[in-house]
C-alpha cells in the first residue's frame, strides 16, 4: 500500500501539522462553493513555499497521487475540489500569500498564488497604484485561482481580463520543476507564450505559484451614471457613443433589465430605485479619469445629453458623490444574491460578439418563452465586454423542482443559441468539471485534440486536476 | 526520390503558376530584409486560401517536407527564409490577402494572414475605426508575420503588442488541419489559450491564416510634444509624471539620446531641430485623445509645465498643428535610417523593468566604453514599454569591419547586462535562426524544456520552420 508511505513523505517535507488527514479538517476544502458537490481527497496538502510545492509535486510524480490544487475555492464550474475516488490530495495554496515586491516605477506588483485579491488591490492602493482586478468574491478569493480561471470581473472593458493583466508567472510544472519566468516586462518575445498556456488552464498543466501584475496609476476620479433604456439594441448605441466620446476613460458598461431590478427592489428595498418610472432596460456606465472631478462629469452629461437628444435613452441619473455611486453600483451588485433570494435558478455565463447580443437576446428570450412559457429572464452582465449572465428563474406558481428537472434543456436551447452566434459558453467562469461535457459539443475535433496533445505533453502521467477541463 | 512527386502534388494542389522552382523567381523569397543571409528552397508555394494551405501542409506531411511559412518577409531575425539544405519549401501567405469582415460595433476586423498592415489600416479607417498596429515596416509587413512575430510597434504603451490586439486566429496545424478559432470575443475561458501559443511562434507550430483583430474608434486629436531634458533617470520621472495625469491618453512615449539626434541633423539636414541648443536626451510624447483638441493641448501643457517647473525638463515643443507632430515623429522614425547612413553598426533589440532602465544605460554604457573605448551608443525605443534600441556605433576612426569583427563580444557584454537586470534580449523581433543559439544562455533549461516539449508535441515531424525559435 503505497498511500501511507506517500502521506509520510509529505510530512517530512513540509511539516506534519501541514497534511490534513481528518475528515472534520478537511471538509472544508471539499465542497465548492455553491455547495453543490463534495469530493473525496486522500489528505489536504498545504505546503508553505515554491519549493515545498514542487516537493510536494515531485512526491506524486513518484506515488502517482493526482493533485487538486486549490485557492480561495470560490470558482462556480467545481474546478477546485477533488473527485469522489478519494485518491487525490487538495493541495492548498493559501499558505504562500506574500506579497513579494511592488515597484510603482514599472507599474507592478508580484505576488504569490495565495494571497487574496483584495489583499493585492490593498497593497496596490499603499502605493498610490490600481490593481484593476475587481470581482464579487475578491474578499476571499486567491489571484492563483483567478490566473487560472483567467477570471473577468467589472474592469475588463477598459483592463482586459486576468490574462491581459499578467507580466509573468513563476509555476511548478507537472513534473515538479519550477519555472522562473517572473518577468516584469510588457515585451518580451523569446520563444513560446508558456504565461497564457498556464493561464486559464484550470491548474490542469501545473501549478501558478506567483505572478507578476500590471498595476496603474489611480485615477482621480470614478464617476457613474445610471440610464434607462428601451431595448438592448439601444443599449448597445449608447455603447458606441461612450466608447466614441470617452475612449480609455470609460471603465464600465453594465446592462440591466427591468425584472433584474424588481428584483432587487423586492429583496433589498432599502436600495432605492432612482427613477420615478419603470423602464425595459437599464445601463451602469463608469468613467475613470484622471483628471479632477468636472472633467469627467462635464463629459458624462455630455454623452447622456447626447443620448437623450438622439432618443437612445430616455432618463439618466449621473451620480454627484462617490456615495451616490456606491448606491448605483449596489443595484447591479444586489441582483444574483436578489434572484437567489427568489429562489433557485439556472446560470450562464456567456459571450457574444457585441453586435450580434441583440439580437441573441431577441431569439433566445423567444426560443425560451416557446419551450418554457412565462420563464423568467433575469438578464443583466458586463455589455462592454459581450459578457452576459443569462439567468433564468421559474415562471411565477412553477416549483424550482419542476424547474431545475429541466435544467439540462434549457442549457442545451441557450447554449446552441450562444453557438449559433459564434458566441462562448464559458465567458469568464471556465470549464471545470461542470461544464466539460458541455463543451465537447461545441469545440470542433481539432480544436480538443490539440487541447488534448498540450495535456498529454505536459501532464503525461495526468496527475494535474484530473476531470477538468480536457 | 520523392520531390518530383511532391511539386507535382502541389501543382495539382493548387496550380502550376503558384508553384516556383526557377531560380530567378525564388530569389526574392529567399534573402532577408537586411541582406544579411542567403538561403536555398525547393519551391516557393503559394496557395490562394487557408483549403490550399491545409492541402500543401498535408503533403509536406505526406513528403516528410520541411516548411518555412513566409510573409511580407520583413523579419529582422531570420525568421522567414529557409537554411541552405535546399530541402524546404517556403510557403508564402501572400495570396491570402482578404479582408474578410469589419464589425464596427463589435470592434473587430477579420484579415487574412497575406494581408498587408497597411491595407488592414486602411479598411479599419474606412469604417471609422483605428487599428492601433503599427511599425516601420507596416507598407509591406503582412499581418500573419506581425502575429507570428508579436510585433510591437509604436502605440504598444497604450494598446499591447500584436498579442493583445487579437481575439480569434484561424490556423493550419504542423498535420494540415484547419483549427478554426475566429472569434470575435472579448472574454472566453473554454480551454487552453491555443491563441496564444500560436501567436509569437515563428511560425514553427502551425500557420496563422487568419484573425480577428481588436479595432478602437479613432481618436479625434493626436498631439505631440518634444521634451528636452538631462538623463535617462529624467525621463522616467516624466513617464511616471505623464502617466498620472494623462492615463490612457498617453500613447506614446519615446527615448532619444543626442546623439541619435545628431545623427538625424547630420544625414537628414533637411530635417529641423527644435531646440536653440542641444540636451544630452530628449522624450518623444503623444497623447491620442476622443475630445476636441483643447483638451488635450491643455493637458499636455500642464504636463511639461509641470515638468518644467519640477525640472524635470529643461525645455520643451509642443506641436501645434498634425504638420509639426510629423515633423517630430519624423525625427525618431529616422535614426535608423541616419545611423544606418553612418555606417554599420551593431542593434540590440532589448526589454528591462522600466524602474532598471537609467540603471541599465549607466551600467551598460560605462562597461561598453571600459571594454571597447570611444564606441558610440545610440540608444532610443519605446521607453514607455522598457523596450530600447540599444545600438551600437563604431568609434569614428575605426573601421566598420574591425568593429563589427567583434559583435559577439559586443552582444555578449549587452544581453548579460539585459539578464543581469532581469530584461530581455528580444522585445518586439522574435528570436528566428538569429537568437536562437543565443537564447540558450539567457533561459533555464526547465523553460528550453517545456518549450521542446510543445515543439515535440504540435510538430512531431519537425516539418515547421526548422532551425527557428526552439
Amino acid at each position: 500500500m503505497k498511500n501511507p508511505g506517500f502521506l509520510d513523505a509529505c510530512r517530512d517535507a513540509i511539516g506534519t501539522a501541514h497534511v490534513i488527514t481528518g475528515d472534520t479538517d478537511k471538509a472544508a476544502y471539499l465542497t465548492d462553493q455553491r455547495q453543490r458537490y463534495t469530493g473525496q481527497a486522500l489528505a489536504i496538502v498545504k505546503p508553505a513555499d515554491t519549493t515545498e510545492v514542487a516537493a510536494i509535486v515531485k512526491l506524486c510524480n513518484e506515488f502517482r497521487i493526482p493533485i487538486v490544487p486549490q485557492g480561495g475555492n470560490t470558482g462556480l464550474v467545481l474546478g477546485s475540489v477533488p473527485d469522489q475516488s478519494g485518491q487525490a490530495i487538495v493541495l492548498s495554496l493559501k499558505r504562500l500569500n506574500r506579497i513579494r515586491a511592488v515597484d510603482p516605477l514599472n507599474n507592478t506588483i508580484t505576488v504569490e498564488a495565495g494571497c487574496i485579491l483584495q489583499h493585492i488591490q490593498e497593497a496596490a492602493a499603499a502605493a498610490e497604484r490600481l490593481l484593476p482586478l475587481s470581482l464579487a468574491a475578491e474578499g476571499s478569493c486567491t489571484i492563483g485561482g483567478n490566473l487560472s480561471t483567467n477570471a473577468g470581473g467589472t474592469a475588463v472593458l477598459r483592463y482586459g481580463n486576468t490574462r491581459e493583466l499578467c507580466l509573468g508567472l513563476e509555476v511548478v510544472t507537472a513534473q515538479g520543476e519550477i519555472l522562473h519566468g517572473l518577468r516584469g516586462l510588457r515585451k518580451d518575445n523569446t520563444g513560446y507564450d508558456l504565461r497564457d498556456l498556464y493561464i486559464g488552464a484550470e491548474g490542469t498543466l501545473g501549478i501558478i505559484t506567483a505572478a507578476v501584475l500590471k498595476i496603474f496609476p489611480q485615477p482621480q476620479v470614478q464617476l457613474t451614471a445610471l440610464a434607462a433604456l428601451q431595448t438592448p439594441a439601444d443599449a448597445l448605441r449608447l455603447l458606441s457613443l461612450a466608447q466614441q466620446r470617452c475612449g480609455a476613460t470609460l471603465t464600465g458598461f453594465e446592462l440591466m433589465s427591468d425584472l433584474c431590478l424588481q428584483l432587487v427592489a423586492k429583496h433589498f428595498p432599502q436600495l432605492p430605485f432612482p427613477f420615478t418610472e419603470r423602464h425595459p432596460q437599464y445601463v451602469l456606465l463608469e468613467l475613470s479619469d484622471s483628471e479632477p472631478a468636472p472633467h469627467a462629469n462635464t463629459l458624462l452629461e455630455a454623452v447622456i445629453g447626447a443620448a437623450l437628444e438622439q432618443e437612445i435613452c430616455q432618463d439618466a441619473v449621473l451620480a454627484t458623490s462617490t456615495t451616490q455611486s456606491r448606491a448605483l453600483w449596489q443595484l447591479r451588485e444586489s441582483i444574483s444574491s436578489a434572484q437567489a433570494k427568489e429562489g433557485k435558478n439556472i446560470k450562464h455565463d456567456i459571450s457574444l460578439p457585441i453586435s450580434r447580443i441583440a439580437e441573441f437576446i431577441a431569439v433566445t428570450d423567444a426560443l425560451l418563452q416557446q419551450h418554457f412559457p412565462d420563464c423568467r429572464n433575469v438578464t443583466f452582465g458586463h455589455l462592454g465586454d459581450g459578457n452576459l449572465h443569462y439567468n433564468v428563474s421559474p415562471p411565477l406558481g412553477v416549483s424550482e423542482e419542476t424547474f431545475i428537472a429541466r435544467q439540462a434543456e434549457i442549457n442545451r436551447l441557450v447554449h446552441d443559441s450562444v453557438d449559433s452566434m459564434d458566441g462562448s459558453i464559458s465567458a469568464e467562469h471556465g470549464l471545470g468539471a461542470l461544464k466539460r461535457e458541455e463543451i465537447l459539443r461545441y469545440k470542433s475535433a481539432v480544436e480538443m485534440a490539440l487541447m488534448k496533445t498540450i495535456k498529454r505533453a505536459l501532464d503525461p502521467l495526468h496527475l494535474m486536476n484530473p476531470g477538468k477541463v480536457t
